[in-house]
């Protein structure tokens, strides 16, 4: 059924990063589909935007004069990308329209194909596409957001949906609404994700064709992918491929496991039935690693996009809570990494420098009556005998404080080696330090989360 | 070694709810831990507050005049509860004029006892409060927190610590810098907890004594504990017997667990060696639940404090998002606990009022296109037919807003069924609507959450 082929990849790029984007069935209500992509694109888009709907002519839209266009022929140039946003009737005319005027990409946001029952306008779909060699993404989909280059078709004012600042991941939802909570979430835990897509109801475009793509986008360190099935066996063969192609890490949270889920899962994207067990053994095959959740995802996802790969066998953790060091003992020990006891002579220089009730031993507990420099005191000196490091940044006592952060940025710059930081509590104090560390290092709230991300990073080696 | 015996368990009351508290070590200065503890006192303890030092005579802090006095018999009153913030060494005599005084409860918070090797001053703390029956929280400890009432000696301000509202809660604490993140995280997650108390040093009030006095204390319904280990064996004893004639649910979190951090716990808070496997069992035989992490902890403590004991079987999956939908339903068939499809009548009776696109089948994927009513008739619907329901709250697309949270609560009104949250996202409207349920409802942001607390609450039954 895929309109793709390989020789097509380039197009891609259009759907990316194109210069210039015309939107059909742009109106000027902010709250109509087509008008809020257009406010999206006014407000960030770096390149060309055109408003293309025959029932307007000139509307301030804003703080600007927009001019409307009554089709895409009027145009002053061919626009490189097309997002198209009306009924999906009025969509197959469009397309034809835009495939005689040379338009090689086309973001089919408009529902009411495939996914309502009407294959027959999806079938007609593809074959306009094909006819005129365009690519599809979509119908039926929440289409791109680029924090790159502002291009946003998600058709969500921001008090509904945040966006994340640019960052080294990329993001690629089978589910729209998915995209958009993930996309919102990680704007509030300040997760940097450069690129996000929806395919919709995957009428061509789906994750093989992006990952491909994806491999010369420098930015993208990672791919991170929220996959609940194929949908033809063609499709799994395409992904299998274009993974072991990529020289990138790509992790995968599939859902629909169980019984009940895979029913639900057939009804929501018309996943391919079939067993998890059979998805498992296609990852493995692929190199892809698996995230249980949609936080593990991501938790998993900026390790691999901040830290080099490496097995991590041997960790240190720095406390300032003697409990806290004790939970995340039990949380590495759990995933097989051992917490061992420092050599003498790096207790005895320990010793030297940290408050007198101390443990030197490993996990080093700080304990209450420390401050903020024994953090790294204790990462420089401890470091050296390890392959990684958890601080449990508590910073309540009375010698701490947010510069906490700048100590262990500094043993990190120094070693190289990953340190994730566990953080927990909610006072101001608490939320400066984690800003600080959050660009930098993986920051999480459980010790579990920490022990799964460490474990993760030697996971394709 | 233990002062307490089984009748001078009232004087529990005096160490939570006492009329009057005297500080001895106050100081004007609030970044002194005498210090802060007055500060903290005179800005929320309701009942009358008494500063001690002979440094000191009339000093203006927090805006009133605060007359010091030079020593405990010079009080006008005999104090129901003494704070001792001073050096180990004076804490003595200062316990020792306590007694003369006839004072029968004091909080040791200073430092500079077993847990620095000076079991001698311990030994001497302990000699003298038997010598006048006086029973001893600490030392070492940071203390009790009673958001009911203010009590609070936690020496840190709330830009270091938020402080939770108060709630059905009571948390225990082996470790103080465990007990004041996650106070300051509760603060943050909105989960009430009415009290909590840390033991510090454990050398007479312990886990038994609190939970035997807190069957008594109306306002909690649920008591959370932090646990490295006992200290004795008779410890484990009176643990499993206050348990057991508790009508409260007791929930624990045990870290301590692995090999490297048994050896971190025994430094950390001398517990008793022992296999964890040893505990887990003790646990079964007390009827405690037992928690993996302290955000399941609270996850669990909140349910049970919120909704009935209840076996959960089947569960209702709403969603304005079919990929969260499925996600969730994973999540439930992990844990045991089906999704079953509901009855054709159930099912027509939804098609009338839902959107045209949305499944009826359980779960409900009422889609992009619902609006915030569509979450009240699903759930109304469908709650008839299950134990519980998941709701994932996504409310992204333009027919959502807060007020969903208003449709889910009048739905657990009317059945009283447990109704757990999903919500995902960072936006302010989510924020709002987070707000609006917290109160209520458990809300938590991975489907696996959802699936432990729901199958927790038959934990006892």
């Amino acid at each position: 059924m895929s309109v793709g082929n390989h020789s097509s990849i380039e197009l891609i790029k259009s759907f990316l990063f194109p210069s210039s984007v015309a939107i059909v069935g742009a109106s000027p209500n902010p709250s109509s589909i087509g008008g809020q992509i257009l406010v999206q694109l006014l407000r960030g888009f770096k390149g060309r935007v055109y408003a293309v709907n025959p029932k307007y002519s000139v509307e301030k839209i804003y703080g600007k004069e927009i001019q409307f266009y009554k089709d895409i022929s009027s145009l002053p140039e061919v626009p490189e990308l097309v997002v198209i946003a009306t009924p999906a009737e009025v969509a197959l005319g469009i397309l034809e329209e835009a495939g005689r005027s040379g338009v090689k990409a086309v973001i089919v946001v408009s529902g009411g194909f495939a996914e309502v029952g009407r294959v027959d306008l999806e079938n007609e779909l593809i074959k306009i596409a094909r006819k005129y060699g365009v690519r599809i993404l979509g119908p039926n989909c929440i289409g791109v957001y680029n924090a790159f280059n502002g291009l946003d078709t998600m058709f969500l004012p921001i008090e509904k949906a945040a966006r994340p600042r640019p960052g080294p991941i990329a993001f690629l939802s089978q589910s729209g609404a998915v995209m958009t909570a993930v996309l919102d979430w990680a704007a509030g835990e300040e997760i940097g994700v450069g690129i996000a897509v929806n395919f919709g109801n995957r009428s061509d475009i789906t994750e093989a064709d992006l990952i491909q793509y994806l491999g010369g986008v420098e930015e993208i360190k990672v791919v991170a992918i929220y996959l609940e099935g194929f949908r033809w066996r063609g499709d799994a063969m395409r992904f299998i491929k274009a993974v072991k192609s990529l020289k990138k890490p790509v992790v995968v949270y599939k859902a629909g496991r169980s019984d009940d889920s895979k029913r639900a899962a057939v009804s929501h994207t018309a996943a391919m039935a079939g067993d998890y067990k059979m998805y498992r053994a296609l990852f493995k095959q692929a190199g892809v690693i698996e995230a249980e959740d949609l936080v593990e995802l991501f938790d998993i996802a900026k390790a691999l996009a901040l830290y080099k790969p490496t097995r991590i066998e041997k960790a240190l953790v720095v406390s300032s809570s003697g409990g806290m060091a004790v939970q995340i003992v039990d949380a590495l020990n759990a995933v097989g990494i051992s917490v061992p006891e420092l050599p003498q002579e790096a207790q005895l220089e320990l010793k030297k420098h940290l408050p007198p009730v101390a443990t030197t031993s490993n996990p080093i507990d700080l304990t209450g009556s420390g401050a903020d420099v024994h953090f790294g005191k204790a990462l420089e000196v401890g470091l050296k005998y390890v392959d990684a490091a958890v601080v449990a940044a508590l910073i309540h006592p009375p010698g701490y404080s947010e510069r906490v952060a700048d100590e262990i940025l500094v043993s990190y710059e120094k070693y190289g080696k990953p340190i994730v930081v566990v953080s927990f509590g909610a006072s101001q104090q608490t939320k400066i330090l984690e800003r600080r560390l959050k660009e930098r290092l993986v920051v999480v709230n459980t010790p579990a989360r920490a022990a799964k991300v460490l474990s993760s990073l030697g996971a394709l080696l």
